[in-house]
């Protein structure tokens, strides 16, 4: 029996895909793509049981199995490879328990992260990882890679959300990891080695996360600098204060230009660069006025208190996502560098662009040193200059190798995927990749779990 | 060559250790001693290369490797096994770096964590892992049982504050595991994996830390409560507020009167149990009181602002460590629990305690629902009933079962060592326990890095 008939005989015809259109779909994530390959099928399972069926019939066959959410990824981590199954877990979106008083909530790994905020929100609560994708994406996808977002400098990246896993491993069998109390050091920390694995170890097919407390006091900040390089020291300052934003954005003159562009604002013409800054929680004014006087010192023009323009300019940010995507003429990068590097780090950003002629914003999560440069290229009717595509790829290589240099990391929360693995041997030495890839070996050794990816 | 003329030669006489003073003082931690055992040997390493000499003499021997720091772990993760060589690490105790403006340190295993505090609170930070042993504990130390402390339900649990480490491996090799940003989600979590590996996996050398701000404004509340029941409601009652304390201790009337026989004082005249809350940062004030509302509405007698008392009890449970040490007549535990049922837990100890006529207290984190009870049985001219011990291990499993019943787990901070071995299996089933052996394989093939320990 082939592959397809057991997987249809197994979990029905109406969640095995085998037409075109599904599978050209499903093919891909939102991470520019290599080389395009079609999955031989696109499983789209409801339950525990169907994962594990498919995972089997994947195992039997030797065919390869990559697990994915929404597809909102930007690393390549769900891109289908040559005659693999995709599995699908955006049906299995049920909230199965949210504790108020424990501050827990159990979820499948397909529920939207916004559906699950918006659940703990009635409770005081919230689910803290906040990708600018937080509307679309999936709490399963967020763990897979260790999603970010803007407020983790205060609250944490998602393994720091998740206390337990139930997976299913590469020989269809199910466990369970971690623990349902805040704390628990028993064992290993298997949760923690499969949050950010990009489902190469093994299946996540239901997630135990702690929910925090939804801030019932929030100040926003907006503050105009004439230049970057005071914006970036404006961070360093606010950081001197001793002073934690829930979250610090850094929007360089370009990234401004665009947004007056799609919005018909006058941020350029203000300054040419901004701070977005937000502090919520009972110190939220205090931790404001204190921000206000330490970036006015430097230099900033800073908005009034309660300004709805601050407060408008964030939700712009953090709902940014989905604007644009990158494809083979514009590449975002995920680098993170040590918070004091952030101003040499865009200066040699700017320099390399300028020299290579190749097109350059950014935008920061600056409290975490995370910074996404968009490159470029521009199109004269859909082309470039035969060279272009290859003066963008020196940039982007660059780009990575000053991150490293000033002991930075090539991905600070997209993850490595599919697209980044060609710099992982720049950032980390043999003897440790060959450590991961002995994992790898231990939890799948047919090597089946979305192969090629992350390590 | 014996390993012991090998490890002298390697390393100096003077960092070789084979009297017998040396050796007993060095062959157990904190711990409840099931059997005694002495080492081979003691090697109080001074830098990376006398621990990778270390390790390959034990290696080369097949002689089993205890690490340790300052031995202050209470499950038995630094005994030592039979002819074990003890590697101390507290001579490796240097500040390597200490980065105001990245707001990271890089430490050597044997710093001190007060230590490392100190010379963090001069620029306005703190390394946020305050075990009660802080004074005496090391960053090793912490981060081989992956300790919590009192402040962890805010700050978090020591791995949380850690971004990467050098560690020798088993074969004595020396690795590179993490970033040194903020975030980083370059391939698998090695990191995390080390973390709370009790010395099982390698020997961490150097550890890069995150550093959190030390807060300025910090509010002090005791609310004495007329029984357990309603301390534990005034935990959930806070939760329920949304407020985030740094510091939630709760502590029973058995744990009143000996504290009371100490120093002195009148707490058990006062209540029969005591919830200590401590606020911090900006919004400390504003949480204080918001805490005062609800605590007094729930039945307590809460102290007045700006208490000295309540400050000065805080201080005394922050620094209770060493007050007592367990013996094989008394016990204290260490589990979680979720934190809606603190209450029930707690009845559920009261309940066993009288039915086995074992003694009782307990203390407990309670914002994370992380409870420490303390068992003993009395003792009359140093010898006990001869039952006593029987009923005494009765108890303790008995606790065991009904955390895990309820939901908990067997060790919320204090690690597996060897002392808690015994019940992991009620914890964790055994196709989870074989992945961790599995790995503890991969990484220690010959099993020489703390045999028998963890997992």
């Amino acid at each position: 029996m082939s592959i397809i008939d057991e997987l249809t005989a197994a979990l029905g015809q109406a969640k095995v895909a085998v037409d075109e259109t599904t599978m050209a779909t499903y093919a891909v994530d939102q991470a520019p793509v290599l080389e395009f390959k079609l999955p031989q099928a696109v499983v789209r399972a409801e339950s525990v049981a169907d994962v594990q069926a498919t995972v089997r019939a994947c195992a039997a066959h030797g065919v390869a199995l990559v697990a994915r959410g929404a597809g909102t990824g930007v690393s390549g981590g769900a891109h289908a490879t040559e005659g693999c199954v995709v599995l699908s877990l955006e049906r299995m979106n049920r909230i199965l328990a949210l504790s108020p008083d424990d501050e827990t909530a159990v979820v499948e790994p397909g529920v939207i992260n916004g559906d699950l905020n918006a659940a703990a929100a009635v409770h005081g609560l919230m689910f803290a990882p906040d990708p600018a994708s937080f509307r679309i994406s999936t709490v399963g996808g967020n763990v897979a890679t260790n999603a970010g977002g803007l407020r983790c400098a205060k609250y944490g990246v998602t393994r720091d959300s998740v206390l337990a896993l139930d997976v299913v491993l590469a020989d269809g069998s199910l466990i369970h990891t971690g623990h349902q109390t805040f704390k628990g050091v028993a064992g290993y920390d298997l949760t923690g080695l499969f949050v950010g694995s990009e489902g190469t170890l093994g299946i996540v097919v239901a997630v135990t996360v702690r929910l925090k407390y939804l801030p019932r006091e929030v100040h926003t900040i907006a503050a105009f600098y004439p230049d970057f390089r005071s914006a970036a020291a404006g961070v360093l300052a606010v950081g001197k204060a001793r002073v934690q934003p829930a979250i610090m954005e850094l929007l360089d003159g370009g990234t401004l230009a665009q947004l007056d562009d799609l919005h018909g604002s006058n941020l350029s013409v203000r300054g040419a660069s901004l701070l977005l800054i937000q502090t919520d929680g009972f110190g939220a004014a205090a931790e404001a006025a204190a921000i206000r006087t330490v970036l006015a010192a430097g230099g900033a023009v800073v908005t009034t208190e309660a300004s709805a323009e601050a407060e408008h300019l964030v939700e712009m940010r953090r709902h940014s996502r989905g604007d644009e995507v990158d494809d083979e003429y514009r590449v975002g990068e995920d680098v993170a560098v040590p918070r004091s590097k952030l101003v040499d780090y865009v200066a040699a950003l700017e320099t390399m662009a300028a020299a290579r002629h190749v097109r350059l914003k950014i935008v920061a999560h600056a409290g975490d040193g995370n910074l996404h440069p968009t490159f470029w290229v521009d199109r004269v009717d859909n082309t470039v200059d035969p060279d272009a595509m290859e003066r963008l790829g020196k940039v982007l290589d660059e780009s990575i190798t000053a991150a490293l240099a000033m002991g930075g990391t090539i991905t600070g929360e997209h993850g490595i995927g599919q697209y980044k693995l060609r710099w992982l041997g720049l950032e980390q030495k043999e003897p440790v990749r060959e450590l991961q890839r002995r994992i790898k070996e231990l939890f799948d050794p047919a090597g089946i779990l979305n192969p090629g990816k992350a390590v």
